[in-house]
């Protein structure tokens, strides 16, 4: 018989959000489950890892499903991995995925995630690994409606593996009247935060700001995650953890090497 | 007379750090500077950002140089970005400047980096900017060395700009016995940190984790930062913040379009 295959499972929001539990109960369908995450709330960490500060972690009983065991850990996501990988798991995990996050991780939305952030950090190690997403930012967001796409691409992404230092962005559109078309190979598209500050004082008269803001795409193409999610598909973005411009950064060095720097 | 430069600092080191005292040093001869940077060290915050709590911050009469002004703002270096263009500044900034940090910031260490964080929140806003580090983590490190190099990149840059999306990360070898030999526009190098974790036991008998690490550079191109800064030269990688691994996602589409999903 074949070994089933390992699933490591992290996430931004908490061990105890919504998101992974769903997450948990589509995995453990397709391999045996390890979760390691964070025990409090990290979304908008981005790629911190915990340098300065020691780091933490307990084993929980969270997940009491056979072929799932989880761990509780007092860092971010991308220390989970990091974690995970190197002190937990005596065999590197078949597949690392990541979420499902509650909430959008389309278009620039992916520097800021923390989501991603662990997928990526399984990317570094050359690991097949998946960010999810669904653009409810709601601490009880639905998530059924995209049970079996997640299901579908975690099969193909353990069937066909990924090139070394990619991660898939997988977003869904927040559950709607009609169920999601289909899934898109997408571009992350050309958005921004557009933001402002709510400037406000505290009791004892001290100004502090939130920072808020809404995402203005500036993107027309419909061959980006953003179009996909707009017109009720599931995006697929290959996200690299290789961040050179490599056809600007072509051009710039011939430019260096004949006028001379 | 033709306007002075409007020129945005900002690090991860902290307003107090050496490495931010030495870049205001350099730019306040190119032009008019705006300091905005963490209260307090914020190395390893990859691309964080501050939004389940309030944002501080004041003004800093820590530089007292004609043309400089400052403020400390308790948040990441995103964050100070943000806050510097939606809430401080009256007009964008010509050019936005981050660092010089205290260590490395090459290879797969840009995702971690809150450096180049600040640079990529500021190209996200289509703005000329830069991130610089020296390979030096010490508190005292030294800079001096870059003084001539690191001013005729923001000469250049003012002067030339560079395509919307994009940051330059640059980074120098730490002070040597011989002069940097000159400037070498790379890519950045496939590396990785290769991590332990240094289990201790507190004062009162519970476990605690540090994150410890070694880079291993996996790259054998003499093309790449990690070369560079190994051959005693800067290392100049413009660095985008669209992360789509755009050549696999063609393929992939394509494979998807003939197949099915």
């Amino acid at each position: 018989m074949k070994k089933r295959p390992l699933i490591l499972i992290a996430n931004d929001d908490g061990i105890t959000s919504k998101g992974i539990k769903f997450l948990v109960s589509v995995m453990k369908e397709l391999g045996d489950v390890v979760v390691v995450a964070p025990d409090s709330p990290q979304s908008g960490q981005g790629h911190a890892i915990t340098i300065e500060d020691p780091l933490r972690y307990h084993s929980s009983d969270i997940f009491p499903e056979e072929n799932v065991s989880a761990y509780q850990c007092s860092g971010t996501p991308a220390d989970c991995v990091k974690l995970a990988k190197n002190h937990i798991l005596e065999t590197l995990p078949d597949l690392v995925v990541s979420g499902v996050n509650h909430g959008s991780n389309t278009s620039v939305s992916v520097l800021y995630s923390g989501t991603m952030s662990a997928a990526l950090e399984a990317a570094i190690e050359g690991l097949p690994s998946i960010g999810f997403s669904v653009c409810d930012y709601g601490f009880d967001a639905e998530f059924e409606h995209t049970r079996s796409f997640v299901k579908q691409i975690a099969e193909k992404v353990l069937k066909e593996g990924m090139p070394k230092g990619v991660a898939w962005n997988v977003n869904f559109p927040k559950i709607g009247t009609e169920p999601i078309k289909g899934l898109k190979v997408c571009r992350q598209a050309d958005g921004k935060w557009q933001e402002q500050f709510d400037e406000r004082v505290n009791p004892v008269g001290k100004k502090y700001l939130w920072l808020t803001g809404k995402f203005v795409n500036r993107d027309t193409g419909s061959d980006t995650d953003e179009w996909a999610i707009n017109n009720n598909y599931g995006s697929i973005v290959p996200t690299q953890i290789d961040m050179t411009a490599h056809e600007y950064r072509l051009k710039l060095a011939e430019k260096v090497a004949e006028e001379g720097f």
